[in-house]
């Protein structure tokens, strides 16, 4: 869409093109350097614009992260698409399959691993993080696995889920970063599915 | 005992000044080049002192590690007590007692923390930190549960392993985060056993 904007003739100095600019270095900078470095300032060199008119678009910083995480399509609803077809036995493998096709496209995972840095050093998003995933992706996915103790199993699918994402995408631990997704599947699956449907001993 | 060597009398002038030149230059070299490519031999030289004394105050490498990322225990010894104790089928469930002991007491964990937080938004620290737990750490357990795949089965713990505790204790997400040590224990030790000895299929 940046390519089709540029090819534009006739805009003015400063619209929608810039916007999408800024956007496009704003989350860039949130991904490679995280929440707390990001500035204003740092984005608004990347996108080759004024200060003042990252400011006027956006407000502030957090603004502008919320605009910048926009992600390509709504996770809560694939979510829905994944958990609405077929058996919970076979939820946990289905969701890592799904999770790699996603995350394994750098373009498409750059909004969340900058979420994910941002909550490692940030209170505030790593509230809006879990929340979000409670709410919107993992609790969805619990409630159709219908086990019992689901709050618990949230969290510990939650576990899973990012140390993965971290692993894999962030701290790059080979063999895990460039393992083919069949192989990371068929480890990983197996422990979403306990944590899904398996027994779980709460202590009294 | 490092106290010990500090508490001695009669020592030359300058000698504690040199130890804590020691740790500073160590703390450094293992931010900026990585825990396998430091060195004593770099480090002393970075502190202006004799490799000597590095050995003298520190003995290994690893020890050096723990002592200027002040490290509560050394990680590296109490994991050889416990996998060098009993049979490989009980190791995830003994390694997840192991790690909640440790960790649900805050002085201990929070340099654990902090080195965590820091390696998610520097790549250095995140390469010393995957380093530190290839070699010293995971790897030992891994080796001693004497699966197939061995360096796959390291970046899986450390997938779980980190998992939880960014969950448990970073992001607090409860109800993990508050979840007793046996709730916590009984759901997790099954995941490590199956990344330490369980079947893992490698596709082609």
């Amino acid at each position: 869409m940046t390519q089709e904007v540029g090819r534009r003739t006739g805009r003015r100095p400063g619209s929608s093109g810039a916007r999408e600019q800024i956007l496009a270095a704003a989350k860039r900078s949130f991904a490679e350097t995280g929440y707390e470095r990001t500035t204003i300032r740092g984005v608004a060199r990347a996108a080759g614009v004024d200060p003042a008119l990252v400011h006027h678009y956006f407000g502030t910083k957090r603004q502008l992260f919320v605009d910048a995480m926009e992600l390509p399509a709504n996770p809560a609803e694939l979510i829905e698409g994944l958990v609405a077809t077929g058996d919970p036995e076979d939820l946990g493998e289905r969701m890592i399959r799904f999770m790699l096709k996603v995350w394994d496209d750098e373009e498409n995972r750059a909004p969340l691993v900058a979420i994910v840095r941002t909550a490692m050093s940030d209170d505030h998003a790593a509230i809006m993080v879990r929340e979000f995933a409670k709410t919107e992706i993992l609790g969805q996915i619990v409630k159709a696995a219908r086990g019992d103790n689901q709050e618990l199993r949230v969290t510990l699918l939650a576990s899973q889920v990012f140390g993965l994402l971290i692993m894999r995408y962030i701290i790059k631990f080979e063999p895990l970063a460039s393992a083919d997704a069949e192989t990371v599947a068929r480890a990983i699956g197996p422990t979403f599915q306990r944590y899904l449907t398996g027994p779980l001993e709460v202590a009294e």
